[in-house]
């Protein structure tokens, strides 16, 4: 079983990081983005078969080392 | 519109970065993960109305941009 976590930084965190990518995407002549924001995908390959259980595993993964959860969202998908 | 694109690295390049995941999760006993791969997630506002040109043009900005293509492949899908 595999599951995908996205991992961004929260509304209203500063993301340096996506504003340097939306200036260079400007002066490459991309005209029409209005922002960036920039986070992680981590996959996973899990044994678990339960795909309830699995998401329930992911999630405290992100709890405890994934995500840093002060200025961190993450959503949980198992495909 | 928004679009947000995966880009991960291809299979058969090392990921050094998953592996560090994937030991890390070992040690704090999450047992069961068989393997891990980090990946950037972008998000992006686009003023662009029609979802097909706009897809495209994300899709140039990777290649320009966006994604190492020697090494990673991406995703595109608009939101």
């Amino acid at each position: 079983m595999k599951a995908r976590v996205h991992i961004m930084l929260k509304d209203g965190v500063l993301d340096p990081q996506g504003e340097a990518v939306r200036r260079a995407l400007g002066t490459l002549g991309f005209a029409g983005v209005d922002g960036v924001r920039q986070g992680k995908v981590i996959e996973l390959d899990l044994t678990a078969t339960d795909a309830a259980a699995a998401e329930e595993e992911v999630r405290r993964m992100c709890e405890a080392l994934l995500a840093n959860t002060v200025i961190e969202k993450y959503s949980v998908e198992i495909i």
